[in-house]
This record gives structure tokens, sequence and C-alpha cells, in this order.
């Protein structure tokens, strides 16, 4: 079985492949989210792994906007407590530079403004190439995973740096088709609505209409029309549940289209 | 009168700014979207002027995130339409490297892996730092407005290069007070939800009842409690409207708090 995942090595996304699928199975680090999705659909992998929302930051909107034109489906979620450390191979005073990615400086913003306010930020394509300039760099360091200063031998000079202490990472398993029920599951759904007054109401009614508990709704451009939205939900049960299936056909009458993205298990770990 | 907006100058903010205010005013351009904020609040700048929504690519989080904890109101929208350009300082066959900040990448994604695949793209902090870039490095170009291309002696080697022809950036005008009435106003408000079956819905209805119409929802992490979110809507109406005062207080009954963020013209350009 082969598992590809938004790469380099030793990023958070590695960290969530292993807590789900262990460590003997056949991994592939794949620069892009959507080279992740290219390689579901076409059979080079059997599933995927990405990110889709950070409790602190929000969604990973490039993984929403790629369930549009994809006919993948979420298989499983992936909960990750997401813990930063400042490393270097060089002291913490002698550090110039900072590197890390805008996502993750994002959650360390309020440390960095305390701790290292006259250092230079400078933002990378992930903390797995910050830690390899800090590796490389005179003077340089990285906010990465406790997994990249072991890969690539740098010092952890302070642990768990992010401005929340509850900072969690959400991941999605896709694959070509979603698990059976099992009595605590979660789906996700999207939908477009016509414009006009109560529109999103009348769809976030038929929800409530059959006693269904939302979990998260998220709101992205068409990117067709300005101005003109998807909307995302998630809500507890499985799109197998007759009072599910009731709901859905209730909010099919409210909307342009509504696609089922998946139904699978509500774990959080 | 003085205008701060997030600098630094020849961005898309600063475009916005000439538009709305002409170019006989004091402008100060501020490194981040906090300081804008902050000259505001503390009466350093009269108005700020800072992007909340871009057609293609969704919500700038980190404006939303900043009324969580401001009392500054919006008192005016700005609605740019956005032109991004390549440009450098070589001819188009010698660009090795290409600058811009990851938005402007994220909104040129499929121009990119068409017409330029091999190139490497690099993140900078600013659409004006890649022309910067590309002025002083060899093999380097830039994406980035018309405005930045003639202050750095660019050449503009291609136009208008986004992919979505309806690429509109919606930019707000912060102040200390929001304006009287026009007759064709916005309201934009912000609420928490408590978490329970039909929360969401009781609030969306409070607007159904009184006939508002909400152009838009967006939910951000409360980074207090992981998966507890902030709801920013916006509808059509001024808060001293009769109707809209009725929604408001309904809206009260079904949340754990409402904040009016402004009342403002409806205005699209």
């Amino acid at each position: 079985m082969i598992i590809a995942y938004l790469g380099p090595e030793a990023t958070y996304s590695h960290m969530a492949v292993i807590r789900k699928f262990g460590s003997s199975l056949r991994y592939e680090p794949l620069p892009n989210i959507s080279d992740v999705f290219t390689d579901v659909a076409k059979g080079r992998a059997d599933y995927g792994v990405v990110p889709i929302e950070n409790s602190t930051e929000g969604a990973v909107t490039h993984t929403y906007d790629m369930f549009v034109d994809s006919e993948l489906k979420i298989c499983a979620q992936i909960v990750l407590p997401i813990r930063h450390n400042l490393m270097a191979a060089c002291p913490r005073d002698a550090i110039k530079k900072l590197y890390s990615i805008p996502q993750v400086l994002a959650q360390c913003r309020q440390w960095l403004q305390v701790n290292m306010p006259h250092v230079e930020v400078i933002e990378t394509s992930s903390s797995t190439r910050a830690a390899q300039i800090a590796r490389s760099e005179p003077n340089a360091g990285a906010i990465a995973s406790a997994l990249a200063a072991e890969m690539y031998g740098l010092t952890i000079l302070d642990e768990n740096i992010q401005d929340s202490s509850e900072n969690v990472t959400r991941f999605l398993v896709i694959g070509r088709k979603y698990p059976q029920p099992t009595g605590n599951d979660k789906t996700s759904v999207m939908y477009a609505v016509q414009d006009r007054v109560g529109a999103l109401h009348d769809t976030i009614a038929s929800f409530k209409k059959f006693k269904i508990n939302m979990t998260k709704i998220e709101s992205r451009p068409s990117k067709k029309k300005a101005w003109e939205y998807y909307f995302f939900v998630d809500f507890l049960g499985h799109c197998d549940d007759a009072r599910v299936k009731k709901a859905l056909t209730e909010l099919a009458k409210h909307t342009m289209f509504v696609k089922i993205l998946g139904s699978y298990p509500n774990v959080n770990g």
C-alpha cells in the first residue's frame, strides 16, 4: 500500500501519516497538495494525507479548493497536536535570521514579537527546508518539528513556542471511496446556493430539521464569479444513515448542487 | 488627514488608497496589518486601509482576526480589480527565478504551471519587494502591479496573468467611528455561538426573519479553544435601520456575544 502526503519528509504532515499508518508502509512525500490529489486519483497512491484545518490559523484553503474539481472521497481524519520548536546549529544569541513556513510563523507571531523582536524572519516553502537552511547557513535558526531537529542534527533551543497551547491540526486521508458507518461518524459536504434572501439559511435549516449537529462551516470563493461562494459543511452522522439521507434530500432542494465529500470515523487522534 | 495602509509603496493596498482618497493626503505605508490597526487606534492616523477579501483566494484571515480585540469600526469598503503582471529587467527567456507574495502566486497558479513550469518560484513579503529583487538580481522576474513596474523601471512582459478574469480585492477603511446611513449600506458583525445542535441556524434565522440579505459568512478559529469559531457576517442595511436593529436584538438572544464592526456605504468601486 502506498500513501502520498504533503512533503517534504519531517513536516507535520509526515508526523500525521506516521501516527495514522505506522512506519511500515511505503510513503511518497510530494511537493504540493494538488500532487497528492493527482497521485491518488491516478492510482499511483492508495491514499493521500493533506492538512485541512489548524485550530489557530483556520482552514487550509488550497485543500478545500481541491475538492471542487476532484471526485476523491474523505476516508478518515487525523488530529495532531502541533508543537513548534526553535532550533539551530548555533547558540540562541547567535541567531540573526530565522526561517520557517508562513503558517508556522503566524502560529508563533506573539512569541516572536516578545522573544526575537530584532531577528530577521524569512519565509520558506516548508519547515523542513527551514531546518536544512539552519543546518547549512551560519547564524540561522528554524522553527520546525522535533522530527526535523532530529533529522538535521539541530539543537532544540526552545520547545512549544506556539502562541496557543491548544494548537492542533486536522488532516484528511483521501481515497477513492469512503468507509462503512462505524456508529460515530462525520460527513463533509459542499454546496452552492442562489443569491437570494435566506438562501444560506434554508440550507442550514435542512440540518436543524433532522436534528443533525453541524460541526463546521467554511465558505470559499467559487473562482468563477466574484463574490459567489461554495460552502463546506461538516456534520455528525454517516451519509448512509436514514436521518442524514433525509437531511441531504432536503438540502438538495435549497441548493444549486450538493456534493458528498465523504463520511468517516469521528476520531480525535 | 493621515491614512495608514498595508505597505510598502506600490502594493495593491497603495492602489486602493489612491482610488479612494486621491493623491493629495498624507499616506503612511506600514509593514503589517496589525500596525495599521494600532496607528488608527492610537490616533497616529485618522483612517487605515487593509485588504479583507479577494474574489479568488478568499478571506485575508489576519484582518478578520484583528477585529476580535479591536474597537475600531469599518467606515467604507474599496473594491479594486487586481491585475497581475510579469515583469523583469531581463528578457522573458532569461528569467530563472520568479518572485512574488504567496497570495499573488496562488492567484496565478495555473498560469505559472502552463507558462513557466521550470522557473524557480520564490515567496517574498510583498509584491513590491519582488519588484525590487527583479531590479537588482540577474535573471530574476517578479509578479506585481503596474505601479511597481513603473516605480522600479521594469518591463512588463505579460499583462493580466491572474487565473480568474474576475480577480477583485475588497479593502476596508477602518476608523474610530462608522458613518451615518446613506440608504444603500452594508453592515459587518461578528459573533460566537454555543456548541449545540442548531445554534448557527438560529443566528442565521434572525436575519431571515427580518428579511435581511446576508452577503457573506466567514468562520475563524477563536484561538482560545480548539474547534471553537467566531462568525463574521456581512448583510445589507445600516445598523441604525429599524429592521436591522430588530434583527440584531434577535441575534443577541442566540449568541454568546455580538459585536458590530461597522456600517458603511455599499459601493463596489
